[in-house]
């Protein structure tokens, strides 16, 4: 699958980078003059004087992780969306967090990553992505639009219902996590559902490991291609059919910096995800993500000139994602304090038959028995997801401060 | 809450007739046209001659219950949608019946019942209305873009969430069934949550008694007013704060027919709701609701002067809808295909504290026992809705052929 979104993906890199730059003064000057929290955190920068990664890079990060007290200080989005913004709707993701989308066309600009995926003008696609409280559905939906592509929005679960759409309506692409998307299939093969239309994916939420896109493969799939996107900033970035990591999305400037350190790391090495957004209806500056990435040296065969990342490598807290969902530590010591009868608990998060699993380990005091379905229903409520639960006697768990462990395998 | 939508609510009820009447030719030559089920169906049909409803009442009827048929004659859509329509979006209800969203403004003529029901420009809504596979979240949404309220998509279920929300963004409008707003208000009494900011509803998807809406009222909801809708024809008639029966939306011909001859009734006698689209993108001619009602004499005191019905009073068929969800006698069959040991069955629909509630009474041979809980399984599975199960004696069900019986209580 051939041919490209726009012109812009395929410029002359360093016609793209004298563009970005050009961009940030007054992308500065208006997040400074529209918003209540740059108005603040820039009271002191001249928006004029930002125009190189290096002075981007002295500007203060606005992290992720600060938001829900940010938020929380000036509700509803902690002085991020510009004063006059035409807000559509207003999402909740764990935290929370509250996102705003507003009435620009392909708000999270998800539809360079679609026509990369090979959806096309007139395609019909099966999107799987939840749509309540989370903006998971409405990303691709706003996506699909900017490509032309009509949506079924199936949302989560009814895998019986949704096989029955799929057969009757012959979508040809599928968006959603990739785990979800193999029990479709599979559940298909059981049952002799149609599932022969499906053809193209374009698959997050949750990483994409080299034997699971091979599966897919196996199950039908011509392609199976992965976006990186966050509720605040839209698609980050995408795979081609090139298969060389992730090509950065159009009008976002990517720095990747240290955890600790906060300095941009040397090219190449790991580090956190941090954004700057140059649309005028959310301007996100140095938004810090938590995720781990990296760049990849070179360019895409494909054609398109961005720099690319390796992926989602992991989050720079503990905070991961099981099936698509955001898993906190918070959730963890909420569970905890709904049964004082834990003395210390571990989410260990594993892979099973290419799926997300996860287990709660509670260390109990001896003679504390028989409450792992109640534990088990906290966890279900605070987490929006099934795990087993395990009972270990005092002093089991290792002594790390780890409330998450993210046990599974990326290779 | 006073004011109107636009002044095409508040016309002389005889100019509005004669708008109506003038737009019929067009729109049947257009539907003629431009679809191939009316290109067939009006095929002997002369579109310049259908300028009255007596004109009007000698066309074929589509009946709702036909379109699962039709479609899979002619899918997707039975040959109901214009060969040139926009579409963006595919739904799926029961039947199964697809129903297409074009990218028309206010596809489903949400906004003015919105408008009636106090909803102002600005104003958050909360929406409870699912998003997944059916259109009832979009059908809100259509509405509150077109009054220019910004929407919170909760959708279904997570109630304790849903309060973190509400407390969080204090929405003044709330979407969905009236029952799940009793949950809401109810458990926000229990555990403290702050519900202050709602307002005013815009309630439907199942009846409202007015029992039900005092309970409201005493929860704090200044209005709780009913919308009626279905999936095909979006809304037909909305309340008004007046509290006189449900005002027919603007371009749409209502027309009541008695549901077992077809022939318009007697003013004022119930009989199914049998509605004229007049919209472009989706032309749906003397279209069979199942649905049945009466036209309520007079004008509404809020200076609305459109035909009134009495709203929903039941159902043609014994297809109904509990908690906003269609049960259908098909349903019930599947249920009894999955467990032969099931002689006869009967779904009884009533009403438990002012909610829906449902029970499947089962005929089994002497000797099976103990299958409650899988045929609970299945009763869940098929109809996505919980229901308790009874086993009872062979020959103890009433002999009727009835497989639903709605023993609720309207008044």
């Amino acid at each position: 699958m051939s041919g490209h979104y726009d012109v812009l993906e395929t410029r002359d890199a360093e016609a793209r980078e004298t563009a970005l730059m050009a961009a940030l003064p007054g992308q500065v000057a208006h997040a400074k003059s529209a918003t209540d929290h740059y108005a603040e955190v820039l009271a002191a920068v001249d928006p004029h004087a930002v125009t190189s990664r290096a002075a981007l890079a002295k500007l203060p990060v606005t992290r992720k992780s600060s938001v829900p007290a940010m938020q929380k200080a000036r509700p509803p989005f902690g002085g991020l969306l510009p004063r006059h913004a035409r807000l559509v709707r207003i999402f909740q993701s764990p935290g929370p967090i509250y996102e705003p989308e507003t009435d620009q066309a392909d708000f999270w600009g998800y539809g360079r990553g679609f026509y990369a995926a090979g959806f096309r003008e007139g395609d019909l696609i099966h999107n799987t992505f939840a749509y309540h409280l989370t903006p998971a559905g409405r990303m691709v939906e706003s996506g699909a639009r900017a490509v032309g592509c009509p949506v079924i929005p199936a949302g989560t679960g009814n895998t019986e219902q949704q096989l029955k759409v799929i057969a009757d309506l012959r979508p040809s692409g599928y968006c959603g996590t990739p785990s979800f998307l193999k029990i479709l299939l599979e559940r298909a093969r059981e049952t002799g559902a149609d599932t022969s239309s499906l053809e193209h994916a374009s698959v997050g939420g949750e990483a994409l490991p080299p034997a699971l896109r091979k599966v897919l493969g196996e199950l039908g799939m011509k392609t199976v291609l992965q976006g990186y996107a966050t509720a605040e900033l839209g698609l980050i970035a995408y795979e081609s059919p090139a298969l060389e990591g992730m090509i950065v999305n159009e009008n976002i400037v990517v720095e990747i910096l240290h955890p600790a350190t906060g300095d941009p790391v040397t090219a190449g090495e790991v580090g956190e995800v941090v954004v700057t957004l140059l649309k005028p209806d959310y301007p996100l500056l140095r938004f810090a993500t938590g995720d781990l990435s990296a760049v990849l040296p070179g360019t895409s065969p494909c054609g398109r000139t961005n720099m690319r990342l390796r992926g989602w490598m992991g989050r720079a807290d503990q905070t991961t994602k099981v099936k698509g969902m955001f898993v906190m530590p918070t959730m963890i010591a909420e569970i905890q304090r709904r049964h004082p009868e834990i003395l210390k608990a571990r989410l260990v998060v594993t892979t099973v038959d290419n799926l997300d699993a996860m287990t709660l380990r509670c260390e109990v005091a001896p003679g504390t028995a028989g409450i792992e379905h109640r534990i088990g229903d906290s966890l279900q409520s605070v987490c929006k997801l099934r795990g087993k639960i395990e009972l270990v006697a005092p002093g089991s768990l290792p002594n790390d401060f780890k409330a998450i462990e993210d046990a599974r395998k990326y290779d």
